[in-house]
């Protein structure tokens, strides 16, 4: 079963070359397959046999002469965005309710002939970015299973990329239909505010939520956009379609000392690389993101979040518990935020807002990054603020800004992560930029993804340090300076005895297994090969990297010692750990 | 000195038969006249002799062969506007300061020729609908010194409406470009907002404000609104200049059953007949108004009050005894107002915007009273922030929901006082709404305003009441229907007797002048000449109204009694008054 586009398959039901109930059947076997995999990236979907006979529904229609121009294709919907017959959870249980009606896009969608096969999974109530902060679980990276998949709309993502279903929609205040399309190789189009209908959408932020798509192709982004663009005079903040002639030939990249790629060397260098492919296509002008990021700024750590609180509110004050607690953290800092503060805030918005407008006459459109840096899980879950935050940099604008925003490939990490792309205009630039991404796409060659990671991948590694690499010791800083991630405190099993080794600058210990052994204080830290393999690099003799069996008998990678770490050595098993050697030693 | 408008001088100034200097001199003496009457008119005026020295270089470039469109045409502008020159004060000396630069506006005017003679009175900040709230004095309504004037823009509407200049700025955030036209029988228009300049306006509500212009005639309006309208890339708040096509023929008049006089008969009678000139113009059609109320009622009623907030914040905190005590009673509610309140109120507005742009399929323009009716000076100061409520119910809601107003004159009240309609567009309907205030004019034959009241009419009564009429009593309501103003509970002179009258139902005292007296509590109302001419009608034998002398010496009207009110009459004088005889007499 090869991937399809949106256009091959309706293609093919409408010209009769297959049927909606083949496509559906053979959906409805990738969906059970890559539930080995990754099944959190659902929260829930459409019994099978409704979905074979919904298709077999297009299938009568298409026999008795119709043509729809998404005939018969199947496509997930984020859990934020209401699909009668199906809850709306928002990845929030307390939360969930029946919708009556579809939103308006889905209602779109389902008189062009495509079939939701479900809903998936989320950054709960779409406050996120990396996938990692919903009770039905955290969707991985497809490429790579310990990185995130990027959020807020993670299954949606990863629904895509997998190949289960040949589009999906997200939806995006702060880059959540980007981020996750860079992360795993799709098109991620955001269209200019009020294009697409929001009725029926649980609002994050209700003045700049847009729903989004994921695809394989600029072409299936521009077909998905003329069957769902269109004011909805039922939803307030539906606006009139227009469409602003561009033809992108200046390139608007960030001022070079003004990017951070927040350690990311391998994503500098893909981006270098994307730059230079640009550059083929037009001027690339570098431009002051200063004002951009300030905007940013607002939208988390300003009085923005007070419209997630809004949209929260009766949940915050009913069933505190029941809201995730990293959100939970973001979302209640909106009850201390005044009106003053709001048009303060709106007031400086509209002077950013001028000074962004008048980068149009110099330029057509932006080319940022769409991430600086992927992060894996792991270190997602140890900092999840921190972390989600540096994933917004060069997205967090664009909807404040009312501009429109389209997220394209732009090269692979060894690892297998993505790095995307977006060219970001003012607002009704949509058509202008899916062209711009069939362009890009073009140049670049149409690249492959790299294949699905289906079993997970060894990609970070479990360290116990014994000695002057555990915390506040003078070695620690070769962990911190390779992103080595705290995995815990622990003890050895009860089968090591410990030395203080003679003559050692800093003076370091020898964990060495002993029948006669006791349990040994170790700390356990997780970092990436390529770290560790660095890592192993700098340790001296008589030190070596082994295999340190854990009190739970569990084992991780460690320091052991060669027999000549014992010469002159001083037994200090008695003490239990390095530590109460050192206090002992310094008292 | 007849009357000159805008297009007259402008035109004889550069044809050469005056000059700016004649023009300049005559506007000088009638400044300096009408100063005995409303000094309280200005706030500052530029010096005469400089005035005079930029006629005299206008006439150089006149004589120099330059055409200018406002060729040494004077003007005022409302102080809350910048002058290069003058202090700015918003009416509030503690917040006084010396721009640096003319705002945008002024300086376009300024580039046409015209010449700025001094910043205008205004209620506050621009907080008020009537005139009443700055420590610089309250001007009053020219045709009627006991009326207010209307604000908050007093003071430029009182410099047009008294003659002594052709145009002057105003601005307006709830209707303070509008009520004071309709007061003084003026054009009030207020363009959409963005179309002009906002830079330099000490802000109200920043979001929602507008420069607006006073004019005798909309073709003023229209020359004005071709000097001042544009760009101005450096007011985040200006917008591209567009201009809708629109030919009125369908006017959106409020159901009957929602409107609201607030007692005021003669407006709803000047109204109607001005309802039956519009019918020849088109076709009424009534419309549900309850959304536009409701959006009204979020200016004041709702979180936009922390605009105010936040623009007086610094000065709220430093010196808040520095703010007039109803200003200051308004926008310290704004500290209350959560971001969260406010988003909630920005999506409950939007919902109100659509509903309302829904009208214009149906309708062309809204025809609406300005105002509901009117109000002394003595009856705002009584009750200062309900009565300014009721003012602006017609006008509050207009820059809220982005539409565009016209104010226009529609009838004269027999006390002198203005009736006004205003026509209300959409959005960049300026123009078209100009042009409709022209057909009005002409189809209204171009009434002139009533003369103007050089030294206060006698349009109010002080009546001292001293039984069955003092508060809580069975009569008091033939007060309260007339709209009397309690003036004070006060004693007489120490020179009365009362008696409480045989067979009278209800009972009912006799206030006696005597020799042998003693001082008896009265309360004093005052009302207008007609209703108290109507009260007047009303009191029965024996007794009368006559003219009672206070504890102070002063004179007020009062209820005297005839002789014969003492037939059986128990003399109740040891009582002091009538409450303590009714009090005694229920015991």
């Amino acid at each position: 079963m090869s991937r399809l586009s949106v256009s091959t398959i309706a293609a093919a039901i409408n010209s009769g070359t297959s049927t909606a109930e083949t496509i559906m059947a053979e959906t409805l076997a990738r969906l059970a397959a890559y539930d080995a995999v990754q099944p959190q990236a659902w929260i829930s979907r459409a019994a099978p046999e409704a979905l074979l006979a919904q298709a077999r529904a297009i299938d009568a229609r298409i026999a008795a002469g119709e043509t729809l121009p998404l005939a018969g294709v199947p496509y997930a919907a984020k859990d934020n965005i209401d699909v009668a017959g199906l809850a709306t959870t928002a990845a929030c249980p307390a939360f969930a309710y029946q919708p009556t009606a579809s939103a308006g896009v889905i209602e779109r969608l389902a008189a062009a002939g495509a079939i939701c096969v479900g809903k998936t999974n989320l950054d709960q109530f779409a406050t996120g970015l990396n996938g990692s902060r919903s009770p039905y679980g955290a969707p991985r990276n497809v490429h790579n299973l310990n990185y995130v998949s990027g959020g807020s709309s993670s299954g949606s993502a990863v629904a895509v990329a997998a190949g289960l279903v040949p589009f999906a929609l997200g939806t995006d205040t702060a880059g959540s239909g980007r981020v996750p399309a860079a992360f795993n190789h799709l098109i991620g189009f955001k269209p200019t505010r009020g294009r697409w209908s929001t009725r029926g959408l649980v609002p994050a932020c209700r003045t700049l939520d847009c729903i989004t798509i994921f695809t394989d192709t600029p072409a299936d982004a521009r077909l998905l956009d003329a069957v769902i663009a269109g004011f909805d005079v039922a939803d307030d903040y539906s606006k009139p379609l227009a469409n602003r002639p561009l033809a992108p030939r200046r390139f608007g990249v960030p001022r070079r000392d003004q990017m951070n790629w927040f350690g990311d060397g391998e994503a500098a260098f893909l981006h270098d690389r994307a730059m230079a492919t640009l550059a083929g296509l037009g001027e690339l002008v570098e431009i002051d993101i200063a004002p951009l990021l300030e905007a940013a700024q607002l939208l988390y750590g300003g009085p923005w979040v007070a419209e997630r609180t809004a949209a929260m509110a009766s949940l915050l004050a009913r069933r505190p518990e029941a809201v995730d607690p990293t959100v939970r953290s973001v979302v209640e800092q909106g009850w201390g935020k005044s009106a003053v503060d709001l048009f303060n805030a709106q007031y400086r918005l509209a002077a950013i807002k001028r000074a962004a407008d008048l980068m149009w006459d110099r330029i057509d459109v932006l080319a940022f990054p769409t991430t600086p840096t992927s992060y894996r899980l792991a270190e997602m879950l140890a900092a999840p603020v921190a972390l989600n935050s540096n994933l917004g940099l060069y997205t967090n604008f664009v909807n404040l800004l009312d501009m429109a925003a389209i997220a394209v490939p732009a090269g692979t990490r060894s690892n297998g992560v993505g790095h995307g792309i977006s060219f970001i205009g003012p607002a009704d630039s949509d058509v202008a930029l899916i062209e711009l991404a069939e362009t890009w796409a073009a140049a670049t060659g149409h690249p492959s993804p790299p294949p699905l990671d289906l079993e997970g991948k060894m990609q970070t590694v479990k360290l116990a340090v014994v000695g002057a690499h555990l915390k506040d010791m003078p070695l620690h800083w070769q962990l911190t300076s390779r992103n080595a991630v705290f995995a815990g405190a622990f003890e050895t099993a009860p089968s090591y005895r410990l030395y203080a080794m003679a003559e050692s600058t800093p003076p370091k210990p020898a964990l060495v297994f002993s029948d006669d052994g006791a349990a040994i204080k170790v700390e356990v830290y997780e970092l990436g090969v390529a770290e560790f393999g660095s890592f192993v690099v700098d340790v001296p003799p008589p030190l070596a990297i082994g295999t340190v069996t854990l009190a739970d008998g569990s084992s991780v990678k460690g320091f052991v010692a060669e027999p000549r770490a014992l010469t002159g050595a001083q037994d200090i098993t008695h003490l239990g750990g390095w530590r109460a050697y050192i206090a002992q030693r310094t008292a």
